[in-house]
């Protein structure tokens, strides 16, 4: 079977189950400031060490991602530091440019208190962190903050073009919500924990609507956004179903990917929630779509699905060796005159094709 | 009349909506990145400069609140930079550690950006985020980070105990709530802006449920807590009302105000909601409550209410020149021997009294 994107995390999560501490036992111990507490924290976070350089790149089953594209991911981004706005830090300039929002909002992970102590609880977190953070940076976006276990990420910049954008944080929020719908749920079962999910917002706003600015006052303070498109990326994230995606109007407006991808956002009865936003007065409507997800995912050259209906990444290095070991075996048949060319040019046995002849070259 | 608390924000917030440029402006003439946004924004901002250190402090109204204490306001902090726990920049270091943590969410802020340009909505935004952190920082809390226009804030740490903290938590936050439902409703009423109001989820943790540590993953990491009862703050803000407060139950127990300012949160049908998390197993059921700010607010030795039920801070001062102001009126009175001593002991005109004698001193 063929790894699955995610399987370096979730077997990183699995060992961090097994070796996390149960809540209840502390309680009972009352020990949970003790020598043991402490114990249980280094062997766990020992396997989550996060300064060394090795250990924030992307895990070895995401790896087939960078031999697709031969991209380079830049590790040391602080949150809140998108690279083409960093020169914004006087209260008094400012620069309008489009912005692509991302907020991600990881749900019912509170119950996860339920069962383990707190270091556990963060060491499970930072392992799903890992998956969205080493997602989201492979596919170009910028972490503005960490909300809790949740993630705002902004998309897009200077060198890249809208349309670009754009489909990055579609396909980057797929892979995010594949693997909380299939890895983190399918781990999670086999654990016995109560299920988490995600809810995504999205929207992308243009240059004359985005502002990026200073925020705050004084020290405290952060380089961010002020747009209707950032703030209606938040409010979509509410209206997002268990591990959906909602985006704004201007996502679709800016997308190449199929129509057929943006379906109507309904509410809990079924009607059709079309507006993310209105002003009537002015007949202004904006619109808020559901993005299939899943169908982007499948529809994407490099992934392919296996006999278990999981997904995974065909590396151009995988298609090479499966060409390959086809030709090996026509090859063979070949030399073994029992080749027949069927309808469609393929060498086989079956016998009711063309009968290849000695010496004839089979692709003439 | 008597100057309220947060008078500076709303003069200055005045003064930003009415010099603020209208969205419907930009959309017609499609300036927005011409020269007039920037006069615009130079403008308004002048006035908002953020990094001069004169420009952090406290506005003027609510100076008094320093002359009550004569509190140090740290006007220096990073977001996310709690002094107690900065130590914890090695990944495996932890600590346990009470906390209290304030979740504020901004409600429909959103509809400001049909009325305005970003410019605007961002200045705007920037006052009503300087009236809550200066709130917070004058109550001792520390901003963790930024939530577009909400925040979520520690109170507590290090010197300062469990009791202590609770009750700075539910007076910053009190005022913060007074704000928003007095003097910004009212000012928006006054400047024809839809309402927006703020939700506070608040809830304190002990030091074996509150893990401090460095979450995230190399360079983007934040120092933060992973606490049920962090975690639990976040989710009570999405239960409270408009412009309420709901709080856990460990912030009852810690507190040493009135039990009668705890009330049942109730769901829109009016039953009691009383648990805000619950594990049924174990017979654990978390409560929370709603905390009747404006309450607690007029209970405080130092808050007065004026004539038309606005509230001010009574300062030490003003309490002397007062006291000194009645003295001298009634020695007035003494002299012009037309005063009278009524049942209370107060020197009065009223000659239902008993008539002060020459030479008798009045308060033998």
């Amino acid at each position: 079977m063929e790894k699955e994107f995610y399987k370096s995390y979730v077997d990183e999560l699995r060992d961090t189950i097994q070796h996390g501490t149960k809540r209840g036992e502390f309680r009972k111990s009352n020990a949970f400031l003790g020598a043991d507490a402490s114990r249980t924290f280094s062997t766990v976070s020992n396997k989550l060490k996060l300064n060394k350089a090795s250990d924030i790149k992307l895990f070895e089953s995401l790896q087939p991602l960078n031999a697709i594209s031969g991209k380079k991911v830049n590790y040391h981004l602080r949150p809140g530091a998108h690279p083409d706005f960093e020169n914004l830090t006087d209260e008094n300039s400012f620069e309008n440019h489009y912005i692509c929002s991302v907020f991600i909002d990881v749900k019912k992970s509170t119950n996860l208190f339920k069962k383990y102590n707190p270091v556990t609880v963060a060491n499970i977190i930072n392992v799903i962190q890992r998956a969205a953070v080493h997602t989201t940076w492979y596919f170009d976006g910028y972490i503005q903050r960490y909300h809790g276990d949740g993630l705002f990420a902004y998309f897009g910049g200077k060198n890249i073009s809208m349309t670009e954008a754009v489909k990055s944080t579609l396909t980057a929020t797929s892979f995010i919500n594949y693997f909380m719908k299939n890895d983190l749920k399918k781990l999670f079962n086999e654990q016995g924990i109560e299920n988490i999910y995600a809810r995504i917002g999205i929207d992308i706003g243009e240059a004359e609507d985005v502002l990026w600015y200073k925020a705050g006052m004084g020290d405290c303070s952060e380089i961010t956004t002020c747009s209707l498109h950032t703030s209606l990326a938040s409010k979509m994230q509410g209206t997002a179903t268990s591990n959906g995606i909602v985006v704004g109007n201007n996502m679709k407006v800016n997308s190449t990917l199929s129509d057929e991808l943006f379906e109507h956002v309904r509410d809990v009865s079924g009607k059709v929630d079309s507006y993310a936003f209105e002003i009537p007065e002015e007949s202004f409507y904006y619109k808020q779509w559901n993005f299939n997800w899943e169908k982007h995912l499948k529809s994407l050259p490099y992934i392919k699905t296996d006999a278990t209906g999981n997904l995974y990444i065909q590396t151009k290095e995988k298609e090479e060796n499966e060409r390959m070991q086809k030709l090996i075996a026509s090859t063979a048949l070949i030399n073994s005159g029992n080749a027949f060319t069927d309808r469609k040019g393929n060498i086989t046995e079956v016998t009711t094709g063309v009968k290849n002849q000695d010496h004839r070259f089979h692709y003439e």
